[in-house]
This record gives structure tokens, sequence and C-alpha cells, in this order.
């Protein structure tokens, strides 16, 4: 899909006052996720446990924004979303609550933990085929002609900016309970751009650091370039399957270049390494792509102070999956 | 050691008083670990994350109110402790914070993890012969016989029971925050009886449910037969190092025996399940003594209602044993 084939989504721009709206929402629909401490080589950092969420992902925090602001009419024509499984289940959660039919279009090598969980919903999962290069997007499209439902897209949507911001909104309360005041940084694993654009309204006063994984360094390559840059090869190999974004939308690239100096690229045996540190220090299960935040600190490509928040954005894997990375020791 | 060689640890009984007061310590010192709420054949349950404190266990409650307690005197002679691992960690993480010495005693069997991090803390670690059948609480006289160090045991005292309890005082709290009464029900893994007791006092409107591994269910049978009874074969194999207790003691069982109305006991099979479901369903690392409440719930041993928590107590294991339980499917 194009930029010129979204008039709807374009009507409005993602605002700060935005974010504050959508805190208000998830403030009564769901507690804080805990900011935890830890020690990285002598230094307090602050981490994000967005893994702890109902669905384990941000990604309920924009669909939930999304869709209670649709009208009665538009419930009644349901969602479509697409995702490789943590914006699927955040959408079909969401809509489950809220009594909306949901269609979720799926990768067919998405892990099956989350198309599972996704069905355990209720939505109705349409798999495409991502290995044989089948455009996504397309295949949502023809839905919304047949059906006439209301597309929720995974980044490139205000509401969904607006929603996943409320996780910095999140950190700085956290840190004022400890009597700090707000991130000097946040440090957030990065697919389209949704997470980080949300991140750079919420928290104006913080350094923003998205994180992708090597070869799926779109939005990397496009601030390092000043204009949207898709990835380079779509088959490169990668385990974060949540960060396997094609490119970024204008309504995302728009924030980020006026707020995001850099980002970074971890390597597939750097996010093993983050995904093991987390299991040991923080106790908790992180999938790859929730990790890459936490790899780029760990390897010390991003710089760390007390006030360094990273976000560990879901921890959504598959058992075997998580078993070998835990025997792995690179 | 016998109940006559403990007088010091006798001078007070824990109270619903010193619960409070342990309470508004812990909340000066720790934010609340979250109580997430998921699904158990349809019914909402409330899981209190204790594995996600910075020592992984509860443990962290009692050492602190116990060593906060000392006077000047006593925090210059030291501290000693004995553990399988989670108390060791918790009684070396308050002493390094209020520059006390601890010397902790451990099983030579303990998991890796648990020794190094205690180690890491600063404390010094005595091992002892669990598997030969050493009598640790003798390993441990003999260092305070030394030293004239203070015993903090892992159960048997007042200030730890206190301290333990206020898992239960935040379970309240955040149940409340949702706009929900008290829990009707805590189910919680039991060695000693420390949480068990501490969770009595705590909450003296709900059902305590104590649960220990097949084997080591010596608080279960005391329980039964109105008296304290050991152990029967302190070699039964169990994964569950964290409740490997001998026995249960006076301190711990005069509040069991007027509240706790029995207690149930679940194979490693049921363990290693519930690991898996955490793993899965609230994408935390859970240890096998961790696991064992949850367990019980799962294998459908203890009723559950919309009020009922559940204690989920540790997450420190070894990497290469949690990827077993992740390859099991017992």
């Amino acid at each position: 899909m194009t930029a010129q084939q979204m008039p709807t989504l374009l009507l409005r721009v993602p605002t700060p006052d935005g974010v504050a709206v959508a805190a208000g929402k998830i403030a009564q629909l769901l507690p804080k996720t805990p900011l935890l401490e830890a020690s990285v080589n002598g230094t307090s950092v602050w981490f994000k446990a967005e893994s702890l969420q109902p669905v384990g992902a941000f990604k309920i925090r924009g669909a939930w924004h999304r869709l209670t602001d649709l009208s009665e009419e538009q419930r009644a024509r349901g969602v479509v979303g697409v995702s490789s499984g943590n914006h699927a289940q955040g959408v079909a959660w969401a809509a489950k609550r809220l009594g909306i039919a949901a269609t979720i279009v799926m990768p067919v090598d998405a892990p099956r933990t989350k198309i599972e969980a996704t069905r355990g919903y209720g939505a109705t999962v349409v798999l495409y085929d991502r290995p044989g290069g089948e455009n996504r997007d397309a295949v949502a499209q023809d839905l919304i002609d047949q059906s006439g439902a209301i597309l929720v897209h995974a980044y490139g949507d205000p509401w969904v900016i607006e929603g996943q911001g409320t996780t910095g909104t999140e950190i700085t309360a956290q840190l004022a309970e400890r009597g700090l005041a707000g991130p000097t940084r946040i440090v957030c694993p990065c697919g389209g751009g949704g997470l980080t654009a949300g991140l750079a309204l919420a928290c104006p006063d913080a350094e923003i650091v998205p994180v992708e994984p090597e070869g799926w360094d779109d939005v990397r390559l496009s601030l390092e370039r000043g204009e949207i840059v898709p990835v380079p090869d779509f088959k490169f190999p990668t385990q974060c399957d949540a960060l396997q974004t094609p490119a970024t939308w204008p309504i995302n690239f728009a924030i980020l270049k006026a707020r995001v100096a850099c980002g970074y690229a971890v390597t597939a045996a750097e996010v093993r390494a983050a995904q093991r540190w987390a299991f040991a220090q923080l106790h908790l299960v992180v999938e790859p792509g929730g990790a890459a935040a936490l790899a780029a600190v760990l390897a010390g490509k991003v710089p760390i102070d007390g006030r360094t928040a990273v976000v560990l954005s879901g921890g959504n894997t598959d058992p075997a999956d998580f078993a070998k990375v835990l025997a792995s020791s690179d």
C-alpha cells in the first residue's frame, strides 16, 4: 500500500496530547508494567517489562486506543490487522473485549505460539506467504475491499503511535515514584517505528534510541539518509520476527526525523546474549525482537546512565526456540 | 538445633502488627512486585510475581526486616544465614546494603546460579554436604560459636516470618487497586513455613494453602497429625531445592496449626507443567520450588475463584535445567 492509498489514516497527526488521552484510557484498563532496576557494568538501568502485558507485548496499548476511538458504525464493520504476531494479539485482545470482529493477516512462518494465541482471542487468522514474498498489505486490502472492515495498521496509524507512546508516560511516572527525573534516554526495539515515534511524543526531553536487527535496520538507514529506505533484502534471516517490517511509514518517519539522531543494529548473537541475560538477571522470558534494545546496551553500542530506560517489548517465543537460546553460549 | 537452643529467637512471637511494620519498611525499599492476572480454565487468578524481586525471590523481605532491626552492636558482629539459595541471596543483598558482614551456609548441590549470585553480593559462602546428610544447623552453630555472629534463620525467626508476610499485604492492596476485596485464598509454595506463617498473619480473612513437593511434604503431614513431623526421607529426589527443608519449626507451626486447614503435595511432573505454563502464559521464569503452588492449582488440587492469589516465589534456576523443562512435555 502506498501513502496515497491511506487517506483516512492521514486525516490527523499523532500528538503528545493524544498520548495523554491514550495514557488515561490505558491506566483505566491495565496496571503499569513493572520498571525493573538492574545493574549493567555497575550502572543502574531501568527495564520496562512490556513482556508482562496480558498479550505478552506493548501492542495492546495502541490497539486499545485505536479500537476504543472507533464509532459504533465502524465497530460493526469489524477490524483487520496485519502482524507477525504481537500486534495481532493486541488487536484480537482489544476486539474481543469490545465485541468487535477481528481478522488478522499473519505470515505463515510466524511463531506457532503467536498464531495460536491470536486465534485463542477469537480472531480469524488469514495466513500469507511471507517467505515467498507475498505482499501482506495487498492481502489486507483485499479483505477490507470485501468486508468494509477498518484497517488497524501495526505502526502507520496515529492512534497506534499514541497508544504505544504510553509506555514512555509510564516510565516517566515510575521514575518519579523513585524520586528521579524523567528518562534521559529510552532504548527501544524498532520494527516499523510505532513505538519509537510514540516514545518521542511521550518523552520530549529524552533521547530516543531505536534498535533493529542486522539486515532489517531500515529505520537506521532511513535516519542516516534523511528519507525512507526499505529493507534491502527481505530474505535476510533474522530470529526477530517482531521486527521484520519492510519499511517505516511517512507518519512515523516525520516524527523520527525530527526527534531521533540515529538508530543501531544488533547481531543475532547479541540478541541471544540479551535473552540469556534477561533470563538470569531479571527472570523474564523475552522474545528475540523484544531483546534488541537490551542487546545494544549489553554490547556497549548505546551509552547508559542512571536514568536510561530499556524497553523489553515482548515475550512471545516458542519454548523450543527459547531452550536453544538458553543452551547457546555465543 | 532444637527449640531449646534458640532462646533469643523465641523472645517474641511474630504478629500482624509486626507484618505492618515490615510492610512499611519494604514499601520504602522496593516497589511492589506485579500481581498478574491470567485465566486458569476460564477463571481469573492472580499471580504474585515474587520472582521479579531484585534477588529473584521473596526472601529479600524477611531478610530486610530482620537486618534493619539489629542493633549497631549486633550489626558489627555480622550475620549467618542457612539456605539453599534464595534466603542466602536475600540476606546477602540486605547485608551488603546495610554494610553488615554475611556468611551463608549453603548445600554443595545448590544451583550454581544461586551460589554465584550469593557470592556476587559479597557474602562468604560455606558449603555443607547436603547429599551426605551433614547437619546444616550444626555447621551454622559452629560459625556462630566462633564469631559471635547473629543467626538469621530462613524461616524459624519472627522477623523473617513478618517480613515474608508483606507479600500478602501487597496482594491485598493490589486487589483493592482493582476494586476487589482481599484474597479469599492464597496458595503458596512451602518449605519451612516462613512465607506460609507470614501470609496467615498478613491476611487473617484468607484461606492459606501451602504446597510442597512430593516427598518433602512435612508441613502437610504435620498439619494432618497436629504435631511437627520431619521429612521421612531426606534423600527423596526433588527438583524443588528451595523447598527442601527437613522440618518446620515451633514458631511457624503454632501459626499454621491455628490458621491452615491442610497442605498439598505436587509431583515433579506437575511442577514442570507449571513452569512451562508460567513461561507460555505469563512470560516468567519460575524456578521449580517457586512453581509449586501454581502446580497444585493447574492440577486441580486446590479450588480457585476470582480472588485466589498464587505466589510464584522465586525465579532462580540454571539455564540448562530450565531448557530441559521447556523441552519436556509430561
